[in-house]
């Protein structure tokens, strides 16, 4: 049985190995988008960065997409955490209408930011339901707060749909809009939707 | 001179056929998709139900997602069409608000039908700028008929934007919304938008 035990020990070794090589992978995309933008990014810059070989990349992420998935997942993960847990406004603390804006805002932003990482993602990433949930859930529970009567679910989707990838690129690329009009603009209806119908 | 006679004569000839060619084909798509589907509609069927060969497809339409895409566009024509000089209430004629809440649950109607068609063109059709731009300011026209006061472009494609696919699809099948209850919600949206905030 002795001759069992490397092969015990080496297994946990190898998992570490690469969930080092995962975050070193990630670090050095993240850096290089920073420094030079999506477009340009290519796997073998990042290898080199993470000083890992190319076939690392493919090894942890299946490809130059499935890389630009996970780095929009890990930041998709720290804008949610800060959701839930960061400072007010986003975070909780503050009155659910000042929270509501400041999600409206914070998305906005983000969005923007991600825009060419959720492009060169491309189907990888896609329409990502679990993420799309997170945000209505979100919207619809500060509607509630808010007393806001009606269709909240409805609702909640309608106010997160103008914040997405393509409404922006529309209302910003294509319409001439500047981000601070798009703020605004979505500030508006928010307080419309709140505001009601009757 | 006589020699070139027959080139002057044939090209018309030939563009008759070629426009003849591409309405039977798109005519043969058309009537496939009603009887089978999107998913299982091969150029092959399209192209022997028009009667022609499979290399006309390619010629006319470059591809099957550009078949795909110039059935949309065909149908998006008619849907224009509906909305510049169709009956009332969609067509002019009607009130400003019964006009809107018609266009939003005849949009989102056709977004339903179209929606497997539209992800057959895929990045053919994309994000059709000139299409979100005639809806857009369709919306605008009508919020300004009606006396909104704040920023139109803005609003009105935030009330376009819950009607996108993408957004259908998010409540329809992942969150389990009918229908008619979409519908109901964003006839609400539009009346909290035309209400307004103050």
């Amino acid at each position: 049985m002795s001759k069992d035990l490397p092969l015990l020990a080496t297994a946990p070794v190898v998992r570490r190995d690469a969930a080092r090589n995962r975050e070193a992978l990630l670090q050095a995309a993240a850096e290089l988008i920073e420094a030079c933008g999506v477009d340009d990014l290519t796997t073998e810059a990042v290898a080199a960065r993470a000083g890992v070989g190319k076939g690392t990349v493919f090894r942890r992420f299946g490809s130059r997409e499935g890389l630009m998935a996970a780095l929009l997942n890990h930041r998709e993960e720290e804008w949610q955490a800060s959701v839930i847990s960061g400072p007010p406004p986003l975070g909780p603390g503050a009155p659910p209408m000042e929270r509501l804006l400041a999600f409206g805002t914070s998305r906005l932003r983000h969005h923007r930011e991600q825009a060419a990482l959720i492009e060169a993602a491309g189907s990888t990433w896609g329409e990502n339901y679990a993420v799309l949930g997170f945000v209505s859930l979100h919207v619809r529970t500060l509607l509630s707060q808010l007393g806001v009567r009606g269709d909240l679910a409805y609702l909640a989707t309608a106010l997160v749909a103008p914040l997405g990838v393509p409404v922006l690129r529309q209302q910003i690329e294509h319409g001439g809009m500047s981000e601070e009009q798009v703020v605004a603009g979505w500030t508006d209806l928010a307080r419309r939707v709140v505001r009601g119908a009757d």
